[in-house]
């Protein structure tokens, strides 16, 4: 049984985490921290990691779900008090200090596990075993979501470092990493940055492989009504489309996978092996992919963001 | 003897490449490429890497003075054809186009280097070797330079991927990566970038390491007057100062280093051994921290820049 704690108990705790956990029979779910300090009935939570890891019960393992900003620090605590620990993604603000972590788990002899959840959909390792027999042409991601419906309050997110529209284009990038047989990079990006906050609103990358395949990325964060998360990529064999961000996989039009999401439960699934096995998963691609657009992308300011 | 072709020959090709490569009798510079068609008392220039290739002298190695958004086609197209590639700073627009560069560098069975010029200030071994001795608590970067002396008419510095006044500053983040005995990561940034231009001006970076040591970096393009390249180290031992770009070290007031400029003669000297032993150098981490500096910073609009 794996005793775990949780940071940070926001909206994806209570919508993913924590019913994840409860339905895991490796997983104990002992204590939380948030400052907030929610009713987690009877549960005990603690201010912060610092007083959770003092003051709690006994731990081998911490969940951090908060903001990418803060991520990195409470990492360092939990791992240096030789907990395994499970980052949300993204695994931390920057490109560097992921591979920082990863020294000090290894230095600790703890499991971390950089968690991109969006790789767990249902749809996705048909996709990649596709992808892998069909060489790609051409892959179109459409990612546009309506960021008033799905981070309602998360004014963290318009902070520089919150990413804006690439917290939820970081698991289209996470799913493309994962499903592409070829390394993926960023050759352009426009970014779209209302002029009241610091990260984009909206977005357009362009990334290529060393084979030239030519992929896309068009990014929303303002789509009313219907909510598009698709990969579609074209190959001599035919067309393979990944919608509901990856829970429904298509061929040719035919329907091949639409599963229920089991993002969470599988994520949780991977975390217990890979603390069984003692070993660590660390992968920082979809988030260099990201920096990278940041770096090179062209900035235009449009209209303020007001929630 | 390395035959070797150049790519790109703007300001630092005449300034620090042709007279470099002249003074290395381990190198033949047999040819160029430039879209501008200098003249360069007889070598063969050529359009592009393509026709260099195709229809000039037989090569061993190309180096690459392109500005950093067009650089990674051109290195693909040297390793493709055999050769290999010194890559002039940054080593590319992105840093995944970096690693992939590496791995065709790998298949093709040539030598990659990223060469990072500061690194070969003749006071950064000895810096180095104090610090390793010597652990930092503070560590200051000044690099303030006059952009309109150093950088006149190179408008790419100020389009999408030209990076501003970090392409001059990464060159304090490749001594800083270098003579660092811990990795260094960026925790915050703030960015002024002109009205009118994609790149920043000026800057504030808040860098640390696992040990805790507290890093600012501070930037500026305007600088007119004396210009700074400034490193200073704080341990309990003493103060250490790295000035004129790390030409010079000094000790706690003493001078310690006072050499002439050697970085690229070093560099070339580098290659040439690298070549020899079939063996690549490459190194991201500066450009890394430039992305993860662009990815968390706050950025903040400035009056326009007009050359």
């Amino acid at each position: 049984m794996i005793r775990i704690g949780l940071v940070g108990v926001g909206k994806i705790a209570h919508d993913q985490h924590i019913p994840a956990i409860a339905a895991d029979p490796r997983f104990d779910l002992v204590a939380a921290a948030s400052r907030s300090q929610p009713d987690l009935g009877g549960l005990p939570v603690f201010h912060d990691i610092a007083q959770m890891l003092a003051e709690g019960p006994e731990l081998d393992a911490v969940a951090l779900c908060t903001p990418p900003q803060a991520r990195r620090e409470t990492a360092l605590a939990a791992l240096r008090a030789g907990k395994h620990v499970f980052l949300e993604k993204p695994p931390g603000a920057t490109v560097s200090e992921v591979a920082e972590l990863a020294a000090v788990a290894r230095e600790q002899g703890v499991v971390l596990f950089t968690s991109w959840h969006s790789r767990f959909a249902t749809g996705v390792p048909q996709a990649k075993a596709w992808l892998a027999a069909n060489p790609v042409r051409t892959l179109s991601i459409e990612w546009r979501e309506d960021v008033r419906r799905w981070h309602p309050g998360q004014t963290w997110i318009w902070q520089a470092g919150g990413m804006g529209v690439f917290d939820p284009a970081i698991n289209a990038l996470s799913i493309l990493t994962e499903i592409m047989p070829d390394e993926v990079f960023v050759t352009d990006a426009k970014l779209q940055v209302p002029e009241n906050v610091q990260s984009p609103i909206a977005g357009h990358v362009d990334m290529t492989t060393l084979k030239g395949a030519a992929i896309t990325a068009d990014l929303d964060f303002l789509q009313t009504g219907p909510q598009t998360w698709d990969i579609t990529a074209w190959s001599d064999a035919g067309e393979l489309k990944l919608s509901m961000g990856g829970a429904k996989l298509t061929i040719d039009g035919k329907v091949v996978v639409d599963g229920e999401n089991r993002e969470y439960p599988g994520l949780y699934d991977r975390f217990a092996t890979l603390v069984a096995e003692g070993r660590s998963e660390v992968d920082v691609r979809p988030l260099t992919l990201v920096a990278d657009a940041f770096m090179v992308g062209t900035r235009e300011s449009v209209e303020a963001f007001i929630e």
